[in-house]
């Protein structure tokens, strides 16, 4: 298809579309003529994700860059590239290294994975950046003297476990690694405003039945 | 306590306690000479919680005053200062009047709403910051094609509501209504980067189950 094609069918306009070629977040097209180039399905998909991490996820654009190359390295493994294009999502603050809590936080993150029987993120430690924003949200609990204990941890890890299982079927449903991949970064920045909000009206009604009149 | 002593107990330097002090975030002290003033065990939970809202939340020093005020409001049942305070929390996008998609995702809302049973937000509506934030969510994920099928949201909500039942119970074990507000506002805040990270640690797991070596 050409550029007018694309934008219609993407809903993206061609002046961003030509913007987002220029910063190399969507692969050149196919030159036809000196000043027409085709572009295909890859296109309208990429176009999708490049869309939902910079005007959903509000990323700046060499953050999408980045994500983007994880996604694409073709000297990885379809597992790691997933990982690798997920771990280039911005995520929460990092531990304070001086910190006595973050130690104390680590040793209760490491004791819960071992609980969870969760091998790879065991084996990952703390490279994995959902490791470290984990260990930074943990300290800072404790710092403020908010609970904390490992039994409440372990009961969200288990329903966030169960959540993947229902995330993976999502992205096993798309038939080509490189759908997958984009499938698993798109979703996972999609999916977490669904999480919050949904866990925010669920904590509205169980304080109206608890605390209402 | 003096000045000195709120600031050893808290670990918040007397300079940032004088500015929370200066900028209503925190209420003033007993005054006892022309240039001391007496504080209490209610200006040490305060400052933790303003400690979370703008420390860990990075929430504007604005904001963090209409929560607080929110919290406050005697006039207001604690049921209704608890969703008050929460409502003035940061919420995502909002959704967008003119999408179509935002009508469609509104009527998805509503039956998830409908079949969770969850009467208090069916009554709140959209006045609710997070009905909206959820809309806004869910056009996103129609827009651009990716799955947002109501069996899915469904399961991601029956988990938000066991997740909330365990929030509660540790809201309800502070003794007064003050200081549940107070917790309800900074649990809230601190433990939805613990929710983020373990979906995703959750999620490399399960993908490294399924597409590892």
């Amino acid at each position: 298809m050409r550029l007018a094609e694309l934008s219609k069918r993407s809903g993206v306009s061609t002046a961003t579309i030509k913007y987002y070629l220029r910063e190399r977040l969507l692969p050149q097209g196919e030159r036809i003529t000196a000043t027409q180039a085709e572009y295909g399905e890859e296109h309208l998909r990429r176009l999708r994700l490049v869309r939902a991490l910079i005007q959903v996820g509000r990323m700046p654009v060499a953050t999408a860059r980045e994500v983007l190359e994880a996604a694409e390295d073709e000297s990885l493994s379809q597992n790691s590239r997933m990982g690798t294009a997920i771990w280039a999502l911005p995520h929460g603050a990092e531990p304070d290294q001086d910190d006595p809590q973050a130690a104390r936080a680590r040793e209760q993150v490491d004791t819960l994975l071992e609980r969870m029987g969760w091998a790879y993120c065991q084996e990952l430690g703390d490279t994995s950046p959902a490791y470290r924003t984990l260990t930074a949200a943990i300290a800072s609990l404790a710092r403020l003297g908010y609970p904390h204990d490992t039994e409440h941890l372990l009961l969200q890890a288990r329903l966030a476990a169960e959540l993947a299982v229902a995330d993976l079927d999502l992205v096993e449903a798309y038939d080509t690694p490189a759908e997958r991949i984009e499938a698993a970064v798109a979703l996972t920045v999609l999916y977490e405003p669904v999480l919050l909000s949904l866990r925010r009206l669920a904590q509205t009604e169980e304080s109206g039945r608890r605390f209402g009149e």
